[in-house]
């Protein structure tokens, strides 16, 4: 892992980090000593980038709690390159939104190749944050991934066993790979579902919390759309990353 | 409100009450000041009492927080009496439960029943422990139900403008009754439901979330039986009643 750059602001550490050559950011309490008690890593969605929104309230909750926060561009977003191909079915996604038509199909196929770069990815970052003394080399890791993130962290979740809590959510049983890779999960989760979900079917979504194999799961629904998860899920994976990270209350 | 006895222990008031000829609990901090804060009332299962393991469970963690905490024992539980009804229902479902045969229709219309005569019981509650100087006239309360807690708790939150936070489940849509009366909540709720519950079919716990008329609801599912529930969603209470009773993260 290389820092390139160092800020400190509100009493919080960022760097921007690269793993190989994937770009990433580690956020941590500026005051404080490494190794942190325990690590999350947050992916973003579809689209993202590293420092989307949901991303940085997220980190900046969780680096609050002493936590090492960590985040990576997914492959063909944020700084990274796109090929020919990444731009020719990003364009045919948009228009098939644009058109009203039906989408989902495209972008679980688009993210499954999204997913099969990306995992190797996010387990070299968790090494690299061990090798650079921010993180003990058996600390625990939690995860954070939600729609395009979730496609991502599911198989993650599967090969990866230093992580050992998981908020995810947004994503349906849309294809076989998803349901394989959900019941060889038995990381604890807290799995989002938006009840109003105009992307993913709600059946597909209660259907995948299902075909989790993790005993220790709970489902988090809320009304709205795909984009309407409520800030309070925020505090809600607080308590939950305390309760299997930290063994807090 | 009468109050009969009052006990300290572990830093928790108890003061066993009578309201009218209805047998409560009332639980504060041992040191502080009255009027508290925010007011939470817990409504025990069937066959349960004011003082069971769950009810005692939550209001420990409650009162912690600088909630006033009371619990009433439903008609026909615990320290009041059963009629030769109630008795032979009772034992009807008991013998129904033994036989394995299906159980879910009379405990519906029982705790229908139950419902008409809790209502008002409750409401008499918040208005003599506001007159007995232990919460103000004007503060928010919250309510806890599961089970047979939710099917008095349904009816209470539809008519009940002064509840303006619950959590309750355990419950399904299983008759107009609870349809009608869950349409009528609009209080931010949140739902607990088993996922394997034995008693309740999923698909009806389902559509009683989705019947809810509150525009503010979560719904929280967990893997087991209608007994189960996790701890951890004791956790999870708390944090949903400091961020609507007392404005809190």
């Amino acid at each position: 892992m290389h820092v390139i750059a160092e800020t400190v602001a509100d009493g919080v550490r960022e760097r921007q980090v690269t793993v190989g050559h994937v770009p990433g950011l580690v956020w941590t309490l500026a005051s404080g000593d490494a190794p942190w008690p325990a690590l999350i890593l947050i992916a973003h969605g579809g689209g993202q980038h590293k420092r989307a929104p949901g991303v940085a309230a997220r980190a900046a909750r969780f680096v609050r709690e002493g936590f090492v926060v960590a985040a990576l561009d997914a492959p063909a977003h944020g700084d990274r390159p796109k090929t020919e191909r990444d731009e020719s079915v990003i364009a045919e996604i948009r228009a098939l939104q644009a058109a009203g038509q039906p989408v989902l199909d495209l972008i679980t196929a688009y993210n499954s190749g999204i997913a099969a770069q990306a995992v190797p990815e996010w387990q070299a970052l968790i090494t690299a944050l061990a090798e650079a003394g921010l993180t003990s080399a058996d600390g625990p890791a939690g995860f954070v991934g939600l729609s395009a993130g979730a496609a991502t962290g599911l198989p993650l979740l599967a090969a990866e066993p230093r992580i050992t809590a998981a908020v995810i959510g947004l994503v349906g049983l849309v294809s076989d790979e998803l349901g394989a890779a959900a019941a060889r999960v038995t990381t604890p989760v807290e799995f989002l579902l938006q009840w109003d979900d105009e992307l993913v079917p709600r059946e597909a979504g209660l259907a995948l919390f299902d075909a989790l194999g993790s005993p220790d799961k709970t489902l988090h629904a809320n009304p709205g759309k795909h984009a309407d998860v409520p800030r309070h899920e925020v505090a809600s994976s607080v308590l939950f990353f305390r309760r299997h990270l930290l063994a807090g209350p």
